[in-house]
């Protein structure tokens, strides 16, 4: 079945855009968690959220879910790795699952990680967030991989083949990743330790744990953030944001952006008015479709 | 006293733009209705506002109100009738009182009412929103003034210490104004019936009824949101709304636009989310002029 909208992300953006599609009766996917956003029930109060005041994250999730209920909409549970535009509709993988949407609403809010002591400092002179960008810059050079997620060991894997020597320090929670050595390229050092700074002069030269030094000419931070350009091909991004117009429309037709991964400022009732706006835009734009395929008809 | 932001409406755009600028800490006075927002008071349910399932408007008024009475912020009931910008301040005009303000976010709504046959065609020449501003020009000549709210009888009465006819036209729905002839000065001839055109050549020089014209110099059409282009000279816009970046901006520096006078769609919470990216920016904007100000101290 192909949906009118697929929504891909549970925080306020993704649920005001799901509610306000839902009322305008279009056939609507959301993915995400059914914590709706680890953010907002993280938040002790919110008294920004015109309406509310002094709420608690938490309380204000639970009014959130109760509206996204009553309206009967569902949250998938699914993590959605990348979105292709097929022309006349949008292929949205998930695994080995494929879903089948006409428009796109992208919510799916920026990467938070605390940046480890000097990453932003050194960023571009020795920090990097895309080893297949940077990597011709370090053949022959030393390198460490800040591992956050799975992909981050494929990078490694790129970067080892270039590099003279490669380190990988896992940065995951739990223990899914260092089981067997994750596929990694056994010439590469695992540090099972957590980076305490990235250091240098001009260009950085060394990473610093709590009881040594690595030697290393650049530093890889592998996190999700990089996820909403790599999400879309095709997409047009400002940094680790998506370039939107006040209508919320992307430069590729049908897809909409809303919410943090949308801009500045992050914020739950802005993200839920251009959630809104997302899917006022979207649901114009399949009427828009509706009438010129039935012209096509007659 | 010179404010840090004014803000020019009380409906959700400028209430969320209050509640974030008083958060963090500015100056702010808010112009616009204790009544907050009529058309939000007369909503019978509304189910798009994210956290709110089928409340009705005059709930979400009285929460509106809850949220920045707990944060102090009160509104003045005055109306606005001019904003220029002076260089690095905001001189707003309301009768015969002036405010300052170091920015300005314009959330004024849009006028829903139809325009008369004629009104638009002759603004600024003969037709004009603003009795205050332009009365000098009607001296010994004769004026209509077409009333769609009670304050247009306190600027026909002012008129009328100037013309030398005045006639009042009263558009209002309901009965609440013609009681008791509404304070209006006994001189002043009231027209119950309803404009068909506005008519002239040049200029304009007649109203005409169903069954009879009048002739007159001038006339003012007094609604409670004038256009939001007469409002704020060198503002630039498209149709009835201002022109605005995804940050709120305006062509004018520390000028600021949000909510239904922003463009579509016309809802809540878009309004809101607007309002909140409004107040950031400016707080932004002031506090870089404050950097740069220190700066040239030293």
């Amino acid at each position: 079945m192909r949906y009118d909208i697929a929504i891909v992300g549970s925080g306020p953006a993704g649920l005001s855009a799901a509610i306000n599609a839902k009322i305008r009766n279009k056939n609507v996917i959301v993915f995400g968690s059914k914590n709706l956003s680890n953010k907002l029930v993280k938040a002790p109060s919110i008294d920004n959220y015109l309406g509310f005041y002094e709420i608690s994250g938490e309380e204000l999730k639970n009014k959130f879910a109760n509206h996204i209920e009553q309206l009967g909409i569902e949250i998938v549970e699914k993590r959605i790795n990348n979105v292709y535009s097929m022309g006349d509709y949008f292929a949205l993988m998930s695994g080995d699952s494929m879903f089948e949407a006409t428009t796109v609403i992208l919510a799916t809010g920026v990467e938070y990680g605390k940046p480890i002591k000097g990453e932003e400092e050194f960023l571009g002179r020795g920090v990097g967030y895309c080893a297949t960008c940077d990597a011709p810059l370090y053949k022959d050079k030393k390198v460490a991989i800040i591992g956050y997620n799975h992909e981050s060991t494929e990078e490694a894997n790129f970067l080892n083949e270039i590099a003279s020597k490669t380190y990988f320090i896992p940065m995951f929670k739990g223990e899914h990743l260092m089981k067997d050595n994750a596929g990694l390229d056994t010439s590469i050092e695992v540090i099972n330790d957590r980076p305490i700074q990235i250091q240098g002069e001009k260009l950085v030269n060394k990473v610093s744990f709590k009881e040594k030094d690595i030697d290393v000419d650049g530093v890889f931070v592998i996190k999700d953030s990089a996820s909403v350009k790599s999400l879309v091909p095709g997409l047009e991004t400002d940094g680790p944001h998506v370039i939107v117009n006040i209508n919320m429309e992307t430069n590729i037709k049908g897809c909409y952006a809303c919410g943090d991964c949308a801009g500045k400022p992050y914020s739950y009732i802005k993200s839920a008015g251009q959630g809104q706006i997302a899917a006022i835009n979207a649901v114009s734009y399949l009427d828009k479709l509706r009438i010129e395929a039935k012209k096509l008809v007659k």
